[in-house]
């Protein structure tokens, strides 16, 4: 049960410190801000940090700990690890460094404490790695000072990373984009609860409806398929494998200790299991946008609708590329959205609503689209730059938006004035992309989910 | 010669409007703005505008008129242009909708407009345009009214586009990265003055360092090639094709009346001339960034140097992926560099500095790096959200981009402390990109032209 590590009652914060310089201290300080259990500390030099009463090992604590965070040098940490194990206590995270990423000495380290815990009943997160935070117990092992890096809000996506700075600038990157988050772990060297543990915990959390995850190398590939076709018929998991060229597989090597094989056969069975690929970070944070916003498509009909012509064009060029069609629009709303234009204007897909388009305009096309049976995704990229549209079809997009079941996908590029119109848009449940490609590449996400879930 | 619509002393605003809502009155107000020749508005029905003394006809105006910019209905531009040619306005902007892009009624429109312009001596720009801006003489037909898109500052690109929503986009995104403009025309129909001539025009400029263009299809591939080529040995042209796949034409057809062409053909003639082909607006966003700021490189291989080995591992996969090389350190640089690593570290390429790394192991790294014999390119890659890496390793990069010819380009991931950084190292002229793709396709470029120069 990897449970443990996101609800403890009690937990043993093993090395810390009162110098404000040292893991130790960041950790126990981000501990006391939203963790409600009991805290103990344990370093067998002090006897009070930060306010808290200070042990001088964990043998001394007189109450159960469910969670130790282990925070001493690589040449003790077994020691603390075989204490913690002596003590009762059930889960371990271990945020040392210097194991099997190190070389031969560090291999020898990490083959002891596999022994360790073996004999006795304990799970154990790391080492070599960040940690846990859950947003909503206040389990927060993550060093990096709040001043440096926001923890996001509560929300409904859980997180597995082979890579902490990874890890930690994508939670970072979620709080900057108001993005939710339920829990996260990254695991680093992987000694015992590995990738296939956590997806098989966040699969049955009810309070998970997204899984997104970094991975170097998968522990065992034939689990990882087991566990995400598993998963993905009731919830999509984003993948992005790092390490996909021999010197980027190299590079895992020394970083995580991983083997990471072969991408080809790793992006194929990807496809296979129904989890969604994602190639690069903009993937990833683009495709985690438009997972945690909207439902999957029914099918992949694109409608694009713009008031900028060249918008249109490249549109229409990122829908074709990625493998989505335009759909045809139904005679009924070819006629419904014609009455509304200038006369010499067509009514094509993609729908350019020209220059001088109005929220009218807007309107009087988006819900005739919004209806349409060929239609199964809107993508609406927005000129605000103009004169005749203001930025009250932000209004009728969200209104749309909300009493459709259709997908719908904004962009704009600009400043101020469309960055703002933008931001209104998410926070009315819609998400936003800087560009058509990015936008349609969001599209095709929901549409290829939208054939897992069916 | 088209110099003389970004240089004129006088120009004439015909379709000059009082209301606020009109193009006519944007376009006078953004010129009264910054211009600091004479303005000559034109109404009929009107005797003062915005403070000036308004004339009934060109013919009316006592004075040598060098620019007019025609902001009439379609179904009186034409007498417009005529008159003007009539009163010896050499220089014409067509912004007026109407004509060939809506069918067939615009298209005799547009072939009288032709006739008109062959029989006198007059350059049109147009119709169906968003016209032209002149940081430097203040000329800015851009209607979009202030509040909504911002001007960029005084620099030294220029930009041609056929879309004008796209070219004005694109301007207010450079204002909001503090990327300064030289000339920017939006030709829309391109009845006259094409991107031939205003790429010579902009090669010629010694005020021009950087060339973008956006093109939906060129009116002569094979004038374009020369053109290009004539033009990339000098100064690097950076070229987004619309219109790639064939809804995409059909798209840019009804847009802008243009024939998109082959886009494989296109895009193996950019290679051929040495231009640089931006394939998406992320790319080519991110191409102006990097040219606009960084020398080429004198080869392909690059330095990876990260403090977040998820980073390393990403961009290791995005060099290889891209073409690049990483570049193998010399012998004396990766003793230099071990001796500032922890004991159990390697040095390799991507460069690992670890999670604890300091100011002074990037500075040991990156001087050593910035003088090794085998390395063209660095690519730095911060991780802002640990303990022990402050923001003073900004102006240590900084230091060292300053001292090296080679190019350095830096990232990062994160929300504001990050962010900060990143913006601080922007204004030293190190050009930053969110992700280490973005960053090595710009590495890739900056790669690229370095062999065009050569």
């Amino acid at each position: 049960m990897v449970d443990n590590f996101f609800r403890p009652k009690s937990v043993a914060i093993i090395g810390a410190s009162a110098n404000s310089k040292k893991l130790g201290n960041n950790i126990l300080v981000n501990f006391k801000r939203n963790f409600k259990g009991k805290i103990y500390p344990v370093n067998i030099n002090e006897t009070i940090i930060e306010g808290l009463k200070t042990y001088g090992s964990v043998q001394d604590i007189n109450d159960k700990v469910d969670l130790a965070v282990v925070v001493v040098p690589a040449n003790v940490a077994n020691r603390v690890v075989e204490d913690c194990a002596r003590s009762g206590i059930k889960s371990i995270i271990i945020i040392t460094a210097g194991y099997r990423e190190s070389g031969s000495d560090g291999i020898i380290l990490e083959n002891r404490l596999k022994n360790i815990i073996k004999t006795d009943d304990v799970r154990v997160i790391g080492p070599n790695c960040i940690g846990v935070l859950d947003t909503y117990s206040g389990v927060d092992t993550i060093f990096s000072p709040y001043e440096r890096m926001e923890r996001p809000f509560k929300g409904k996506i859980s997180v597995i990373s082979q890579s902490g700075s990874f890890g930690t600038a994508f939670l970072d990157w979620c709080a900057e984009n108001k993005i939710g988050i339920n829990k996260f772990v990254s695991f680093g060297n992987r000694v015992d609860v590995d990738e296939c543990n956590l997806i098989d915990s966040f699969s049955k959390d009810k309070n998970t409806d997204l899984i997104v995850v970094y991975l170097e190398g998968p522990k065992n590939g034939r689990e990882l398929m087991k566990s995400l076709k598993a998963t993905t018929k009731n919830k999509p998991v984003i993948v992005l494998k790092a390490g996909k060229s021999d010197k980027g597989a190299k590079a895992a090597a020394s970083h995580t200790g991983t083997l990471a094989g072969s991408y080809n056969i790793f992006s194929s069975a990807m496809r296979q299991v129904g989890a969604t690929e994602a190639r690069t970070l903009d993937e990833l944070f683009d495709f985690t946008k438009v997972l945690n916003k909207q439902r999957p498509a029914k099918g992949d009909r694109v409608a694009i609708v713009t008031n900028g012509g060249g918008y249109g064009v490249l549109s229409a060029d990122a829908c074709i590329h990625e493998g989505l069609h335009l759909a045809k629009f139904s005679h009924s709303n070819v006629e419904i959205i014609k009455k509304t234009m200038p006369r010499f204007a067509g009514v094509h897909n993609p729908l350019d609503l020209i220059g001088d388009a109005t929220e009218e305009r807007f309107d009087v096309a988006l819900s005739a689209l919004s209806k349409d049976k060929n239609v199964d995704i809107i993508v609406v990229f927005l000129w605000a730059l103009g004169t005749t549209l203001d930025s009250g079809v932000v209004d009728i997009i969200s209104r749309i938006a909300e009493k459709t079941k259709k997908p719908i996908i904004c962009g704009g590029v600009g400043s101020r004035y469309t960055t703002d119109m933008l931001l209104r848009l998410e926070s009315s449940g819609i998400p936003t992309f800087p560009t058509p490609w990015r936008a349609m590449k969001a599209a095709k996400v929901l549409s290829d989910y939208g054939k897992v879930k069916k």
